[in-house]
């Protein structure tokens, strides 16, 4: 499946410059830059603006890493089981295993709240490229300039709250060649109407995750509310009860989390050599650690599931995208581009100056590579994984931030983001001591095994205990885990904090100073590339002219491209599966794990119409974060769901190409049937094809 | 499980210095030096030669890593499950599971041939240390003192071999401080007679892996043979029919494979910093690449399940390891030791060169640590994981080497090993290409995140291709998986092996320079450790007096102590559970993986008594190549079978602990009612009674 967007905003991201080579359906576009020409040029379809701002108001962003969109006028929003994962693990427990069980409300009553679920939608864009762009003084570089840029950003993120009331965040485009104001509509009322089992979700496992053919019922059903009743709602999907055939155009709107294609080489390499090298191993350490842990109980087991789905799902996507990274047919190809792109600047007048921004890019990243692992472990929280550190540091960085202007405190406590941020900080999610101090334990091995045990950090870390001690005094002397602890904490600022002298966020402050010093470093490095990027984005569009979309930031974006199968070692793969390939897959590997089915799957086969596609796959250009966005038609019907990419596509964070690479998409013909054949739940079905409750 | 112990000659290995600070039942006694006085001082038991012998010709070797013991005058052998699992994968095929199905042979003509088997039963023992040291010139040191070193040694084991025809090798022992030369009976033609389920040898599976309460039926039987016939065993062990019981003394005789209780701080930071930050996460990517592939299907399962379990159960070593390598309860009593008995020697005559000792053992290490990682990927060929790897090397490398003078040829060379080594090189065991594809593709993936995608050797190694693709065209170029193609060459010698050009060889060739080069500094060092771990052990004997054992280093050890239960967590752990105790861990998981169990099993529970002892805990001193050992009573009978050690015992590499530490055996009584009451066994279970067929 299609990760979940969970890059902190701190991660590298990198500038689009669209060039005319590149394939027709290349693209993740901006709303306010819609494809209009190549569409009407291609495919004779007119984008018309009332159809982009329905497309727009209906889709859905979810906090949690994901897209959705609205379903009917009275707030159903469908997204992936896979998104919705993480809200089940969090309303389940020892007695309710919704997760692997799945559950169906049948009525408003029985819909269940979720916890700390945020729900964005977009209601405008507005460019502000020149005044960010002013707040920062002329020649200023660096640091510096990151500090004036977040200063003026925070300002204007106030600014347009309190005159909207909307969620408003100033997000970099072209990687600092534009900054647009997104503002957001939120719901934070959000409750589970349908999900269904995971072994129907996410059937066929790892081994079939990223593959094709395909069979996953990867959907599940929320409704949006407002002042505890179902949300109404304006723009929402109209359920095609067709769906497509082979060959129709698709539009994917959703919100993509990362992309790379207009890395440098420098950029590229440092993937190659530095972050990969750190980032797998990782991924597969906490993959085993899970499953091993996991493996002892069946509670182990319920506990950790969703984490280990996210590592063993990173992994493959890492895995891939590491492959291509050492592949010459992948990087060959990149590093001809960029000499060619110097070479083409080569005596224009601003050839010297594009020259100059590469060497730049190349020592800033030099600078980040000095600090990349200290900056992962340490910043990034890597030495101390747990869901009790993010309270611990949100709570001692609280106390330190929220007393200073709002323009230059970090990124994440400006007031525009309050309420989002307390959201998280007030979450009544399940924490377990047992996985937490298991996770702590690991994370401290890790850091040491980086830093070496002999690090003075190290040695204050560890207090003279091993990992496993330190980490079992930690989790069980810290009081984070008690909400009430949190706001009491929270309210009392940086003197409560001090006060309480929890361990754990005495930890932190331990690291802190360290923590924020690399940071700086980090982002004075990211702001310098920025610039840099700017420079090389400006004479690109001198010389190829406009029609570009910006790497992708987990903001909305529109992907396009017909239903295509593809041909595979010799073998042609049709675009389409149905529910007796399902069946017939699960007969294969004779019902044994993870190719087995739900009791009820199998006790209802006959009722079912075999024929009904399932999964289909299609060309539109999508990464980790689009998971869960509508797959619209012409007439902008919802016609399936995003929740996948094939393992050709997984190098899309830096490559594209549309000869193998493929989203998969579940059918809308197929959620339908399930609900009504399997899931007795008919009343649902009819409001999806009624779009409104009946 | 414990380990088998397949650690290559190179690894480290360490000094034993026992003090008379440790604890009673410490260590893993020389047949040649047994703690005769302390036995008989704590339990009033003698030692005679006649017992000793007794056990000793009694006692097996498997050239996979593992030990076993004779059971009946008609060749017997008995050794865990897990011991032969290796050899169970090696005869199974897509239509024959045998390690996953068990196998029972109801005449002999059912006895299956195992494939490239080798049992070693030790004869006798000869010190000699002073030819060894009188073939080293005075004051060579480094590599002029490994080369003459290794010469003497190999005219020694080729004299031997040549006078008595008996497998011979020169041991190293005391690391340096003694040379013993170990002659040994060979049997290659060895049949299996009966295996059980994998599922009830391993019940509970990795979660129960080193943990006690224990239910793990953890034993196979082959049976050895002679010009055809069951081999006639003059030395077996009368098979107990009472057992044991808390508090009785028992023995155990096997071959522990390695222990580093002696190493200096110099050389546990060395493993703290160095070896177990590369190892680990190499053994957890492992882990995952099986454990993803296996999941394809059943098949791919099956091939990969018993180095899954391997790497499986390493990791679970290694955590443990690395944990205590990062405790202090373990490590600063190390430092203190250390330290304590510097200070004891500083007045002596010997007092300077002690510590000077130290201080090259301190340099030998930062050498070896200088070039650990290339030395691991290129001569331990981690970067090139795959039988078929280790074919093509040693056909270019026998090509090289057999021209050469006995003595100047690297170790494995020597013509007194040369028959092992065929039996390896020309084993007709099943390698599968797809598993070897997978496997040297994230080895070459391994070799440029550790060397860098830019070293020219990686350059050279990858030729132009994505790592997925060189593997493919290497596995799928190169003929040594053909044991005919192998005989050819190998006969052919150097010129058969150039005019091949076999790409695999010609890989093996293009780093050989390199990895002998490695290979030459890394003995270098370990002479130099040596020489100075003898100047240190030679000062301790004045000091401290005899008795003393030296590390492991898989050759034959006698350990000892009692059965006994422990505590943990503030509870009483009991030394014995019972075939009941096995139905009701299976009850508790409800009979899911990995706590299920055969279908067999669960039909006869009722035919079963269910109060017989299972599996149990004594104090023995143990480690990883002693999985099979037999366990005697005083009478030197057989009362059980070494499998595992618990969790605390993992430190056991260079730390030893008696107050939770414990052996894990396989009770004597439960294999013979499983063998009457589950597998209709009747046959074998009287053979091993009365010692003999009927």
């Amino acid at each position: 499946m299609q990760m979940r967007s969970r890059f902190p905003a701190t991660l590298l991201a990198g500038l689009i410059l669209a060039s005319p080579s590149l394939r027709a359906e290349e693209g993740m576009w901006l709303y306010s830059a819609p494809p209009r020409e190549a569409i009407k040029a291609r495919y004779g379809f007119d984008l018309t603006e009332a159809w982009l701002e329905h497309l727009m108001k209906a889709s859905v962003r979810f906090n949690s890493g994901g897209s959705g969109s609205f379903v009917s006028a009275d707030g159903l929003v469908i997204t992936n089981h896979h998104v919705a994962s993480d809200d089940l693990q969090k309303i389940s427990d020892e007695k309710n295993n919704y997760l692997r069980d799945g559950f169906l409300a049948r009525s408003l009553a029985e819909e269940k709240k979720l916890v700390d679920l945020e729900l964005n939608v977009l209601q405008s864009i507005e460019d502000v490229t020149a005044r960010v762009n002013a707040g920062v003084p002329a020649g200023a570089t660096g640091e510096a300039a990151a500090a004036a840029r977040r200063k003026v950003t925070a300002e204007i993120e106030k600014e347009s709250l309190a005159r909207t009331g909307l969620r408003s965040d100033v997000v970099t485009l072209y990687q600092g060649g534009a900054y647009h104001l997104y503002r957001f509509k939120r719901y934070t009322d959000v409750r589970l109407v349908w999900a269904p089992e995971q072994q129907a979700a996410f059937f066929g496992g790892d081994p079939d995750n990223f593959e094709f053919p395909r069979y996953n019922l990867d959907a599940s059903i929320y409704r949006a509310y407002e002042n505890g009743q179902p949300a109404k709602i304006q723009h929402y999907l109209k359920w095609s009860p067709q769906g497509t055939k082979e060959g129709d155009l698709t539009f994917v709107s959703g919100h993509p989390g990362t992309t790379n294609r207009q890395f440098t080489m420098a950029e590229l390499e440092f993937l190659r050599d530095v972050q990969y090298p750190y980032v797998v191993p990782r991924i597969k350490r906490l993959e085993v650690l899970l499953l091993a842990w996991g493996a002892r109980s069946e509670e182990n087991a319920r506990r950790a599931r969703d984490d280990l789905y996210t590592f063993q799902n990173s992994r493959k996507v890492y895995d891939g995208r590491q492959a291509g990274l050492y592949s010459p047919a992948i990087m060959n190809p990149k590093a001809a581009q960029e000499k060619a792109f110097k070479a083409q600047v080569g005596d224009r007048a601003d050839g010297a100056a594009v020259r100059a921004a590469y060497d730049r890019i190349a020592e800033a990243v030099a600078a980040q590579r000095r600090i990349f692992t200290r900056y992962r472990l340490l910043e990034g929280a890597h030495a101390f994984t747990s869901d009790s550190f993010g309270f611990a540091r949100s709570l001692l960085r609280a106390g330190d931030e929220r007393p200073k202007p709002n323009g230059e405190r970090l990124k994440e406590f400006g007031d525009a983001r309050r309420e989002s941020f307390e959201l998280g900080l007030f979450s009544a999610k399940p924490v377990y001591t047992d996985l937490e101090i298991v996770l702590l334990a690991d994370a401290l091995t890790l850091l040491a095994e980086h830093l070496g045990f002999e690090d003075p950090l190290v040695q204050q870390v560890f207090a003279g205990q091993s990992p496993a001690e330190r980490a079992a005094a930690l989790i069980q002397g810290t009081q984070v885990r008690d909400v009430a602890f949190r706001r009491k904490l929270y309210d009392g600022g940086a003197a409560a904090v001090a006060a309480a002298r929890d361990p754990l966020i005495e930890l932190a402050r331990l690291v802190d100073a360290e923590a924020r010093r690399l940071r700086q470093i980090w982002e004075a490095a990211e702001e310098t590339r920025q610039q840099a990027h700017a420079v090389i984005e400006k004479a690109r569009f001198a010389i190829e002219g406009p029609g570009r979309w910006p790497d992708a930031t987990f903001t909305l974006r529109l992907s396009y491209g017909p239903v295509r199968g593809y041909r595979e070692g010799g073998r042609e793969i049709p675009a389409y599966t149905t529910f007796a390939g399902f069946y017939a897959r699960n007969a294969e590997h004779r019902n044994r794990e993870p190719f087995d089915l739900p009791a009820r799957w199998m006790e209802r086969k006959a009722r079912l119409d075999l024929t009904v596609p399932f999964n289909f796959v299609h060309t539109p250009d999508i990464i980790g974060g689009n998971s869960g966005s509508p797959v619209v038609n012409r007439a902008g019907e919802f016609v399936g769901i995003i929740f996948d990419g094939n393992l050709q596509s997984l190098v899309g964070d830096f490559a594209y190409e549309d000869v193998q690479a493929r989203a998969i998409s579940l059918d809308c013909r197929a959620i339908l049937e399930a609900l009504r054949k399997v899931y007795d739940a008919d009343a649902l079905a009819a409001e999806l094809l009624a779009g409104r409750r009946s």
